[in-house]
């Protein structure tokens, strides 16, 4: 945990914050904070600071913050995810979150395993946590927004051209393509695709490429889907 | 497993191999494989080529195979690492047998606690079982060394110039640093250094600067190890 991230809950004053649960847990184990540090704070889906000890128990922590500073800026991306099996997904999410993707959408696809669907990871509060441990990693504040896509083919014929339009459309695939494009400029925006373990299907690729998605590889090396996200996000900003 | 890896011992006969244990069950349960059907294997340190499965029952299973391809050539790095907990060490040995990193030092730093040189991952053993699963996710052949320096100074002094020598030397490192090289040559040896959670302490900067690393950032955020390893990869090579 790199930034402590706050809750709109978490104020019982405008410059004060009472914590329990996970992150006292996290100053007490952790950090091994004292009254008196002061730490690096931020505000969820606002801006960061600083926040002065004033108070550690074994109950809560009080805390004393002030906010300067904007988050990072994220990359100008929407992912689209065969959606991994359940502990491959929560590594992802965060990694996802840590690298600065503002719009994740997790995919069906030939190959993801129809028993993925039903995992608990992925309702909601299981997807924000994983979100918010990536963003503390990361010290940022902004919660990417993720989009849940249950059927390939009517996302990719109806909704996917609309979400791509304007943007340079990529599948990551292995395979004699052309190269993944390299240190892109941050105004370039990018919709990519990586598949499930095992790759997507011809059929997908073709209709990804209709939707305006062309395949690019990243060598010959297979890699496990979380290895490709962070590869493919670093080779393209 | 994209790749199946045998080892000399597999070996009943020249184009012959029995396998049981974990590749067994591999094929049966993931794989789901059957007789009469070709798979990807390995020779482990050698080529790679295809196996045809001869017969599969509850205790064995016997292919015959040929060899008539080399693995994928190695990326010309020497990484070295600080130590990371024991449970993210065996997933970075995976990604780093997977990105093809022929060579890795894990070394002490002073923000890696001393527990974890204590964990049983670091025998030889474990660490090759976790780099001969990043092997077969990635289709290589070839295990990287893997070197443990237990003491930060002598190494970095001592033996870490000769190590370095003639390579262009990094270390990834948060701060006000020139942006990490972009698309290096295959054939511009590197040597890089990857901190621990937390960072390496300046006098650790200082030291490896001394030996020819000179530090380079990845933006402002604060990436896990494992994450850092392969986005710094990706963007180097």
């Amino acid at each position: 945990m790199n930034l402590l991230l706050l809750e709109p809950a978490d104020f019982v004053a405008a410059d004060r914050v009472l914590l329990d649960g996970r992150r006292l847990k996290h100053l007490q184990e952790v950090h091994r904070a004292e009254a008196g540090e002061s730490l690096r704070v931020g505000l969820i889906g606002g801006d960061m600071g600083e926040g002065r000890l004033l108070r550690l128990d074994a109950g809560s922590a009080e805390l004393q913050v002030s906010f300067d500073q904007p988050p990072p800026v994220k990359l100008p991306i929407t992912l689209l995810l065969a959606l991994p099996r359940p502990k491959m997904l929560r590594r992802v999410l965060q990694t996802v979150a840590t690298m600065g993707v503002p719009r994740l959408v997790l995919l069906n696809s030939y190959r993801v395993e129809k028993s993925f669907w039903q995992t608990p990871f992925l309702e909601q509060p299981a997807i924000r946590e994983q979100l918010i441990l990536g963003l503390e990693q990361a010290r940022d504040t902004v919660l990417p927004e993720v989009i849940i896509e249950k059927r390939f083919k009517p996302f990719v014929e109806d909704r996917l051209p609309l979400l791509a339009a304007g943007s340079l459309g990529l599948v990551g695939h292995p395979g004699d393509f052309p190269p993944c494009p390299r240190g892109l400029p941050l105004d370039q925006p990018v919709t990519l695709a990586i598949g499930p373990e095992g790759g997507w299907i011809p059929y997908e690729v073709q209709k990804l490429a209709e939707a305006g998605l062309q395949p690019v590889q990243l060598g010959e090396r297979i890699l496990r889907v979380e290895t490709a996200v962070s590869a493919l996000l670093a080779r393209l900003f």
